[in-house]
Order: C-alpha cells, then sequence, then structure tokens
C-alpha cells in the first residue's frame, strides 16, 4: 500500500525540495546559496500540509460528535426508542454527506449571486488529488452533518422514519449551507451578506448551534408533544431518559469532538489552536459548574441531566467568540451558558410547553444565541466592555435574528410540508409501543426486563 | 518531564538548523547566504517529522477501532456472552501486538525470501529512539489486530476462550504477515509477488479485511452454528443482539478510525489525506444509505443492524480503492457494498446456513472482495470503466482469489487443528448457561433481570 | 469562520516568510540568495507549529480519558450509583479545570521560591494568542484532572457529593500543582528538588498516578467500606459491577487516550512520538496478558475485570520508562504490572480489608510506584541493568516515598478535614438506596428492572 502510494503521490513539498535540488544542482558541488524565491515556497508549501492535516484530524473530531449526540439522545430517551434515535442519527449524517457534497457544498461556498453560492457540485471542476478544497469539503461537510443532527433530539420518540430522512436531506442540502453562506461566505469570490456587516461567529454558534436549534424548535412545535407528556391540567410530567451513563458518555464525547470543532475552525496549524482549546475548555467547564449549581437551587438537587446538558451549553457558547475572548471571559461566557440553559430547558417544558425531550432547543438555540451575542460584549477588539460600543452587539443581534427567521420560518414551512405528505407522526398506537418495533422491526435492549411503555 | 525530555531529545531538525547556523556562525554577522544542500535537508526533515506525526496519530485511530468492534460485537451478541466477546476483543489486541512485534513484522517487512520476509524479531537492529520504523510498527500493528479481531465476530457465543487465544496468537504471528508480504511487500528489499503483478489495495480491502473475513468464515463453519440456530427444519432463527446503542456506538466508533485506516495508508501528510477522507466518508455513507433500502425493501422495514452494517460495509468496500477512484466512483462503491451486505448476510444465513452472528464475513470477506475488484473497474489511471482495459480487473481478481485460498484455507486447518486439541467449542451447558459465566465466571450486568437464555 | 480569522491571524511563520520575502524583495527580479538567519528561523518556527499541533492534540485524547475513567468506574460499580460516579467525574474535571487555571498553573510551573511555583493565575502576563504557554497550559490541565478523577473509583457507593467537589478542588489547586513542581519544574527558572536528584518520570507514573493513587487510598480509609463489604467475620464480599461493557469501553479509551498521555508528553513533534507509542503499546498489551494469566491461575478462570485492569497497569507501569526503555523491557515492565495488580487487588481487599470498588489503589498508586522504580532498572542510560549502579533506583525510590508521603498524609488530613466539616460519607440508608436518587433525584436506567439494592 504505502510504496505504491508514495511512487505516485510526490507532494508539493517534495517537488519544491526537487526544485531547490534542481536549481542548486550544477552548483552542488561548490554548494551555492539557494533563491529566496524557493525557500519561501518550500516554507509555504510545508505550512500549507500542516494545515492540512490539522483541519482533517479536526474534522475526524468533529464528525465523532455524531456518536455524541447519537449517545446523549438515546440515553436521554426512553429504551422503546433507542434503535430509533440511533437511526435517526446514522442517516442524518449518511444522507447529509451526500446531499452536502452533491448540491449544498456550493450553494454555501461557491461563486455568489449575492443571496447563496452558485457552483452546483462544488468541487466538479477540482481534480481528485491534493488540492487543499478537498481536505475543505471533509470538514465543512462534518459541520453541516452536526446543524442536521441536533433536530433529531427535540422531535425524538414520535417522529416518522421517512419523513425524519426528507428533513435532513433539506437541511444539508439547502437550509443550513445558504445561511453559512451568508456568515462565512464564498470560497470563490465576495462575502455573504452578515460577514460582510462584520458578524462574528467564529466557529458557528449561530451557523450551526442555534440554526439546529430554531429547526429543533419548529419541527417539536408543529410534532406537539409526545403521549403523555402533559396532563389534562397541562402540567408537564417528567419523562425519563433510559440510560445517564450513555448519555454522559455521549456528552464527553462531544466536549472531545469540540477540540476539532472550535480550535479546528482556525484551519490552520499555530498556536492559536491551543489559545482557542483553552477558552472553549473553561467555557465548558464553567458551564457544567453554573449548571450544576443552578439546578441544586431550583430543583433542590445537582441534577444530572442538567450538569451534562450545562457542559454542552459551555461549549454552544463559546463557539461563536472563543478566539476573540480573554480566559476569563471565556469562564462567565460558560457560567451563564450553564445557568441560561437550566432556566430555558424549565421555561420551555413549563410556559412554552413545547415538549423537547433533551433541551436541544435550549442547548443549541438558545445557548448559541447568547454565545454569539456574548461575542458582541466581550471581543477584545470590538466588544462593548472593551471600548467597541454597541456596534457589535448591534451586529450580533442581526445574525441571531436572521438565523430565527430563517431557520424556524423554514422549519415550520418544512415541517408542516412533510406532515401533510410523507407524514411527520407515528400513530399513537406505535408512540406507545415504541419506535424500534413500529419502525425498524427490533428492539434495543432483547433479553432485558423492562417496564412496559418503557 | 518535557524539560529532561527536551535536554536529550535533539531532533534532526534542530541539528539541521544547527547545522545551518553553524555553516552560517562565521559569516552570521555578514547574513550570508545559506547552501542549498542544508536548506534541502531541512524541509525533508520537517515534511518527515510531519509524516510520523500524521502516521502515529492515524495508529491512534485504527487502534481505537478495536473498541468499535468490542462494542458492535457484544451489542449485536446475547448479554450472556458479552464479557466473553469483550476479553476476546481485548486479548487478541495484546497478543496479537506481542506476536506481530516479535514476529509477524519481520515476516511481513523483513527482507524476502520471495514468500515472506525473514527478518524475524523485525527491528532488532534499530536503535531506540526517533527512527522513522518504529512508527511504521505502530500503525502495522494496529492493522495486524484488525485482521485478528474480525474473526471474534463470526465465532461468537460459542467458542472456548483458550482457542481463540491460540487462533490470536497464530493469525498475527504468521496468517496475516506472510499474505501482507505478498501485497505489500518488503521495507527492505523487493516487492512481493502481488505487489510485483500490480495488485491495488491501498489500504488493505483484501489484505486486512478479506483474511480476516475468510478465516472467520473457516471458524464459524468448523465451530457449526449456535445451539438453536436452525430449527429442526433447517430454518434459521434470529438470534438478536442484546444491546443496539452499544452496537451503533460501536460503528460510530469504527467510522472514525477508518479516517485513520484510510487516509492514514498515505503515512505522507499532505492533501491526499484529506482527499481520502471525502472518499472514505461517502462511500460509508452510501453503504449505509444502500442498506437501509435493501433492507427496507427485502425486510419490509428499515432494519437498525443492516444500516449499521452498511456502513462498515461501504468502509470496507472503500478502502482499497480510497485514493485513486473519483468521489462519485466511491459513493458508487459505497451503495454496492451497502445492498451487498444486505444480500449477502441473507444468503450466508438461510442457504449456506453458516451462522455468523455479527456479520462478519459479510461485511469484511465478501464487501472486502469487491472493494478490491471495484480499483479494477474504477481506478483513475488503470480501471475498466478509465480505459484500461481488464487487466487491472484480472489482476484484482487474482488477489482476491489469493486471499480466499490462503486464509480460508489455513483456517479450516488452523481451526480443526485447534479444535482437536485445546478445543474450539464450550460444552452445550455452557453455551445455553453463557461463556459469561462458564469461562470467566461473571456476568456482564449484575442486578439487572435478563431473561433466562439470553 | 476561517475567512475572517485567516485574515486576523497570520502566523510567526507567515511573518517570517514574509520577512524572508521583503528581505529578498528588492533583489527578487535577480533571485538573489536567502540569509541564513532568516532561514533558520522558518524552519523553527515550522517546527514549533508542529509541536503546538502534536501537543494540543495529546491533551484532547488526554481529555478523552475522563470518558474513559466515567466508563470504568461505572462499569465497575453498581447500577444505583451510576449517575453519581458519572457526576464525580465530570465535575472533579470541571472544578479541577477552573483551578488549575486560576492557581494550580501557577504554583507548578511559575516562578519557584524552592518548594512551589509563586506566579500566581499562571499566565496573567500572556496575551491572548498563540504563545506556546497556552498549548502548554491545556496540557497540563487535563494531566491535573487525570489526578483527581483516579480518586472516585477507590471512594465509590458511598461519598457524598458536596464533599467531593470539596476534594475535587483542593487537589487540582494544591496538592497535585505542588508536587508537579518538583518533579517537572518550574517553567521560569530552576528545577524542582525531585528533577535536581535527576528523578525520571517521564509521563508521569509518580506525578499523576501514584498521586491520585495514594489519595484514593487515603479517601478510602477515612471512608471505610461500602456497606456489606465485610461480614462480620471480616470475609470480604464481592459487589459486582452493572456493566461490564461499559467498562471495557472505558479501558479501551483510556488506552487510546495513553497515546496521548505517553508520547505526547514530549511535547515535540518527531519520531521518539512512533517509539514511546510502541513502548506504550507493548507494555499495556503486556499487562492485560500477565493479569489474564494471574487470575487464571489464583482465580481459576481468566477473570475480565483482571484483565481489563491488567491493560491499565501495564499503561501506568510505563508511563514514567516510557521513552528510555527498549521495547523488550517494556514488554517486562507491562507482565510485572499485570501481575502486581491482580496480587495487589486480592491483597488490599483481603489483608489490607480496604475497600477499593474500582481497584485504583493498586492500578495507579501501586503500579505507578512500580513503573517508577522500573525506570531505574531498566532505563538504557541510568538503569541498574545497564551499568548504572543502584543510584538511578535510589533516586526513584525517594520520588516514590516522596510521592506517598506527600499525598498519603495530606489525603488524611484532607478527607478528614471534609469528614467533619461539610461531611465525606452518605447516610447509611441513602447507600442503600442508591447515591443516585439520594444525591441528584434521579435513576440511571429508567425502564430497566434492576433487582433491589444492585
Amino acid at each position: 500500500m504505502k510504496k505504491l502510494r508514495k511512487n505516485r503521490r510526490i507532494s508539493h513539498v517534495v517537488w519544491l525540495c526537487m526544485g531547490v535540488l534542481l536549481v542548486g544542482a550544477a552548483a552542488a558541488v561548490a554548494d551555492e546559496p539557494a533563491p529566496v524565491g524557493e525557500i519561501e515556497a518550500a516554507v509555504e508549501g510545508l505550512q500549507m500540509n500542516m494545515n492540512i492535516l490539522w483541519t482533517c484530524i479536526a474534522a475526524f473530531l468533529v464528525f465523532f460528535m455524531q456518536a455524541g449526540f447519537a449517545m446523549v439522545e438515546s440515553g436521554f430517551t426512553r429504551a422503546k426508542n433507542a434503535v430509533n434515535i440511533i437511526m435517526k442519527n446514522l442517516m442524518d449524517f449518511s444522507v447529509g454527506s451526500l446531499a452536502f457534497f452533491l448540491v449544498g457544498f456550493g450553494l454555501m461556498f461557491g461563486a455568489t449571486n449575492g443571496l447563496f453560492g452558485t457552483t452546483l457540485f462544488g468541487l466538479s471542476g477540482v481534480e481528485p488529488g491534493e488540492d487543499w478544497n478537498w481536505t475543505f469539503l471533509i470538514f465543512q461537510t462534518v459541520f453541516a452533518a452536526t446543524a442536521a443532527t441536533i433536530v433529531s433530539g427535540a422531535m425524538a420518540e414520535r417522529t416518522k422514519f421517512v419523513g425524519y430522512l426528507v428533513y435532513s436531506f433539506f437541511i444539508t442540502l439547502l437550509i443550513y449551507p445558504i445561511f453559512g453562506s451568508w456568515a462565512w461566505g464564498s470560497l470563490l469570490d465576495g462575502d455573504g451578506w452578515l460577514e460582510g456587516l462584520g458578524f462574528l461567529d467564529f466557529a458557528g454558534s449561530t451557523v450551526v448551534h442555534s440554526v439546529g436549534g430554531w429547526l429543533a424548535l419548529a419541527g417539536a412545535i408543529i410534532l406537539g408533544p409526545r403521549l403523555g407528556k402533559y396532563g389534562p391540567d397541562g402540567k408537564p410530567k417528567a419523562i425519563l431518559g433510559h440510560n445517564m451513563p450513555l448519555a454522559s458518555l455521549g456528552v464527553f464525547i462531544l466536549w472531545f469532538g469540540w477540540f476539532g470543532f472550535n480550535p479546528g475552525s482556525t484551519t490552520y496549524a499555530d498556536g492559536w489552536i491551543g489559545y482557542i482549546a483553552v477558552t472553549t475548555n473553561l467555557a465548558a467547564a464553567g458551564g457544567a459548574v453554573a449548571a450544576t449549581a443552578t439546578s441544586w437551587i431550583l430543583l433542590k438537587k445537582p441534577d444530572g441531566s442538567m450538569a451534562l446538558n450545562g457542559a454542552l451549553a459551555g461549549l454552544v457558547s463559546i463557539t461563536a467568540p472563543c478566539d476573540g475572548v480573554t480566559p476569563l471571559s471565556a469562564i462567565l461566557i460558560g457560567l451563564v451558558g450553564g445557568a441560561l440553559v437550566v432556566v430555558s430547558v424549565i421555561f420551555i417544558d413549563r410556559v412554552l410547553k413545547v415538549d423537547d425531550p433533551c433541551g436541544a432547543v435550549s442547548v443549541h438555540g438558545v445557548c448559541g444565541a447568547w454565545g454569539t451575542l456574548s461575542a458582541g460584549l466581550f471581543n477584545m477588539d470590538t466588544g462593548l466592555f472593551y471600548g467597541g460600543g454597541l456596534g457589535q452587539l448591534g451586529v450580533q443581534a442581526v445574525g441571531v435574528l436572521a438565523a430565527f427567521a430563517w431557520a424556524f420560518g423554514l422549519g415550520l414551512v418544512l415541517f408542516w410540508t412533510i406532515s401533510k405528505t410523507v407524514g411527520l407522526r407515528v400513530s399513537p398506537e406505535e408512540e406507545m409501543k415504541g419506535l424500534d418495533i413500529g419502525e425498524h422491526g427490533m428492539e434495543a435492549y432483547s433479553g432485558f426486563q423492562i417496564f412496559s411503555n418503557m
């Protein structure tokens, strides 16, 4: 394997070295000096290879977050629906990878018409091989899939599999990439309009997490709550998750993967990786601590689910500002995120009466918005607390509102359309019996004695 | 730690820098030019360090696939045998690491006698330290262990622990390394014979996966089916796995690890990593989609186990051709693999009546063969559909047949010999009660109420 | 995201390239030679970026070990305490990250007064950005958290959550960093006293693992055994873990993370990564094999828990000597560690009658000591078996004893103080019912039928 490969694949660095050698060849005996241009190119080529290496590894870490989402969501829901939620996570990534490759990537990063990219099948003109664009494609694919998979948590335990597949296809095909093109813009020409305003969202608190979170909100509203979630008096009942160790494993995997998500968004190998890893980790720690404390105060006990969601809340919050704030600001941003997620989960459950089994709307939507706004407060160049005035904060608010309008609005249209065509919700009988049997004809835990309807 | 280390460990790059400095020292005031040779060596040293970094990280990812196999195989089998299958995965890696280090590596990559390497204890002459060979050794060790561990899935729930240990020892000691030397050849001198024919197997669809898969087939045949698997009428009964979330976690871990397996087989840090990551990911996605669709058609519901095996089928299929096919070909290769694995699982179960609890023969053997052949169809240099004629396809078929003859043949001999000596199959009583109690004196899920014989 | 970033973040390598370009600019037409100094700096900058990349990735792998500890410890204990142990793992990392950032890092690596660093809030003078110190901080943070989290396994199933939080705070704030400063010393000025003696502990067999293990011993002693662990006759009863697949997943994750722990302690990207990966892997394999064999002999069956702890024992043992011993020595060190852990677990359980539910004292304390001493035997420069005499072994013994005195002594004081203030142990009623309900008001496995008191 390696040898065959090595014969064919001579990287540009090696070519450059060879260039250096050839240039120097005649003079080699006399050991003549190397010209500046060749050396500069060799250094740039080496740095590029390092950037590719880092960006690919970061992409792999972000891919692994899919396992984290699958474990969190199955752990936080009932045993009778565990196969179903895992199938949704597996298939939204699979369908999304294909859709984003074929269309989404071009809409997001292609030559833009002002509103979205128009280079369909984005890499059609790029040769197979070592071009940087392939690395960028795999990195962006796993980001798109993250936005897609957030939604399954809010729609768990009652959504038809086929309806979910249709949703997955459209978010990675259209909804995510078009919004992304506004904030992160084209590879080929001008900025997106949000980017042009100076919108700061380093790794996607808004672009990935809020877009996913607001789509999740739309889905949960269109679906309605699970059977038995709200009593005749309208009071919410707790429907407990079936596997907290699995859910906690999922959170650890997500935290691990976030070291690809945030530091990886440098797409450049230098000391900023370490800096962003520090702010990311401190915010996650702050989120877990604050959610534990907040739940201890509000719910009388340090709640395990809240602590886990608190870590995620800290991570989502720091995703936008991670590169531009001090470590102390990062701790504060995480602490606020962790407290906020507890309050938001309770508010959505008890006041809005929207049934979000895993807290996805609070974690990704609400904390994504907070994190994006926090860049307007704490960014060391332009933030309110650093003498930057209200300008940056205003731009951040524009981005937050644009994401809500776009994702929630289109989400309502999409899920309503699905519900009127292929169908969005399973029958009450199937919901009682569990989607694993109903949708997939199998049980998650064959052999275990499990209480009925769990 | 770091300081002590840093004092002692001055890499060749730093030496080179020092060389550059020393050469330039007398002239430093006048800032004289650097000679070409020194610079070229410095660039090469940096690229080598980057290759080492990447190859090591890839090896770690491939190591982590052991966790994936353990979770998939325990999830797909019954609770009463979960400790046993995990012990087998742990011990085949451990025994295999020792056997491959001591003997296997030298058989595979040592100076060859035409049929295998003869440098026993491969690195005996290499100094401890920073030589590239150590990096290559750890990378090859985890590959060898992957081949070994594939087998446990097919032989699950009825194999004696001691018999399995003996098998593990011989595959990493002899069977895998000798075949590997034919396809991937010697570090020290000429090519292996398959390599000499122009056989294409970039990351081991045949060398690793088919070899493991055909050994698994031999083992499953010699063992015979689990008690109760086939009724008196010969009809197969489904024996359901006990933990689908665990199995799905395993598949996500394997997919994650495959980003080390395929892109890592470059053993070189440049843009090919990104390209191969794209083809690998698209094929896996295609495999999951096709297996879901195929099971939906054939079994009336989108089956969770089939979808998971479909992702693995796509990954195994793209392993040979991942570096030489277009992304669209990669999707197609994955789609075919995903459909094929469903048909193959059903065929082996119902027609051949070989009891393979996890589908290892279909995933690794059959899809490994398909992936290897697909290089003969879609390779952009030599494939049939790219004007290369039938030559490459013929060579690929030779490699596929050689792997089958070698691994299946030796597998029959090995497992038959084990069955006649230390014993291969547990007693019917132990099988009924479960291997966890019988072989290890413990339960996997102490405290849980589990239906008897599950 | 990327674009904004890229505009602002021009690494020193690029600046250097630009320097090279500018220097060469006027002369570019004539393609004049590059001066030596610029090139040397460019090469050094590239290697530094590579070191940062590697050290960050290693830190992420070590972070992921938190998931490993959480899975091992919850798997090895009862279902009724699974949420609690996971919350402890989550919170010791979170609290520890904050405490180590704010104080611990400065105590460990700040300008030293001879006994500890005095640069409180260690990085207060370091600008946000790409300074290497941020990378070093994240790497050291995950090490500190590893020491902290070891303790939870030994204190499982009976420790009050609030008492554990207090402990977590102090170990990462004070106990670990001060000892660390003795062995790994200051970033700013002289060596720590152990370092000055020539103490060898490459990646922390003593600094991380033994310190954690001896704290765990102190905690387990102050707490006393779990209810029902010792009968009226003083004979120990086995209290079985509830989820062996989860525990085994944890061990695989830890093994995976150890490739960051040991090879990462180079903090330098070159071939030593591969070498240390080889020694680390061989010792782990040896540990698993020896523990399996030892348990087979002593307990009549190859015990799953022992095999898993054996792999960990091999890993802990090789952590100190991994960079300075031959691969064959690494195998031997692992084999001894694996046998030792079985004997030690039985000895602590039956003779000392200290209740350590996960074997943390044996794995981390005892094998950490063995690993540290083994460097005095097998180190290729100074070890007893390499003509180095008894000197190195004596220094190693001093370090081992210092760690025991410091960690066990302070541990007794700390846990005794906690027990007399906020409280260390839950009530017998809560212990019977489970800490998940008592401390957190929730169950780990809602819906599953679980035998009472399990």
